[in-house]
């Protein structure tokens, strides 16, 4: 196992310690979430808890009915206690970028419903200010190459998500296009500036979310309180 | 012909003569455009005009493919000189709402990628405040049953669209909600509302949208400059 794959264990190991019998517990999408979701399966198994996953995505919905998880979708419960999730970016104030893994749209509908956020990520992630990493929107298809055209005239140098010669598209079979900003000075405006636009469905500025982050580093995985 | 019907082709014959040869015409959907886009298919057959049309659905493209009319998508053109749709109301300052036909995202996508828009109405639309026809949101089903809760807690009076059993749904694969709001008093402050929450992919109100209102009246149609 990489040494990096060793921090992202331990991170989600200290997360499911927060999993309570009984709750109803959103789960993320990506490489950190998968090590959160196998330790929930091992407790899940030893333990014998109670518990409803509702997975962000079809990916985390298989790995987690793999291992004995029940899963309902996000329409099916009354409520959710706590959502574990994953993240791109994270700056000094809390705020988050994600959608590395174009699974922002369904992540951002669990994360709005749930009484508690906690995000896990490895120390590369926590940074000073967003925008290293390109800023993920969810785009409807029609009229996205005008789009396009028009977010690049705002100079915020937009590119089509492909995978080869094919668009990449969601699990709400939509496109996405990453925003290479290079740095986000107000993150709350131009979230604003993006919700008004027609054709985005969502961005991946996750701003005023999270509760708990969960840091994995070398002396062991550090928790913070962030609101 | 019903008198109704006998109005709505008198707009649409005045509206398509403002087509000129060879303009991108972006043609949008409803009862009322319907007649416009006979007219314009008879224009074409006898003048022989050069003309691009951009339908804002599939019903609309499939109409003006059958008269004769080319059609492209709206990210295959560079430009869309002047799109003449419907509107279900239009307030004294001509703010639209507009959605009945569930086109409303498409129908915008349009709109705002054309230089100018015309709409096309009988007298019955025309009214002092937006609100009396149930307002339209394109949403995710992916937690629909969630955001209609929170649309109920803001006291929107929410209903899904329905068609018998069955949700109805838009050319983008999405569903329709509609608001039941009486009056909307500040469309503004509430498309802002709307923009930002999660899931609604587009509402209905059309905002300092509109150039040129034709309303159908007993003495023959009426052109508006609307701004």
């Amino acid at each position: 196992m990489r040494h990096q794959d060793e921090l992202k264990r331990s991170v989600g190991e200290a997360a499911v310690k927060f999993i309570e019998d009984g709750m109803t517990v959103g789960l993320g999408t990506g490489s950190t979430v998968r090590f959160m979701v196998d330790a929930l399966g091992e407790r899940v198994k030893s333990e014998h808890l109670s518990i409803v996953g509702v997975p962000t995505s079809e990916r985390t919905r298989e790995q987690a009915n793999g291992l004995g998880i029940p899963t309902k979708g996000v329409d099916e419960v009354d409520h959710i206690d706590l959502t574990i999730d994953g993240a791109d970016e994270i700056n000094r104030a809390f705020q988050g970028i994600k959608g590395g893994g174009a699974a922002h749209l369904w992540e951002k509908i669990v994360a709005i419903n749930s009484d508690k956020n906690m995000w896990i990520v490895d120390s590369s992630k926590m940074v000073d200010e967003l925008g290293t990493f390109p800023l993920p929107l969810e785009v409807i298809p029609y009229g996205s190459q005008q789009l396009l055209k028009r977010l690049d005239a705002k100079g915020y140098h937009p590119k089509f998500r492909m995978n080869g010669d094919q668009y990449v598209t969601t699990d709400s079979n939509n496109y996405v296009i990453d925003l290479h900003l290079g740095e986000i000075k107000e993150p709350h405006a131009l979230a604003l500036e993006l919700d008004q636009m027609t054709g985005i469905v969502e961005h991946g500025l996750f701003l005023d979310l999270v509760n708990t982050v969960i840091v994995g580093r070398e002396d062991g995985p550090q928790t913070i309180q962030a609101r």
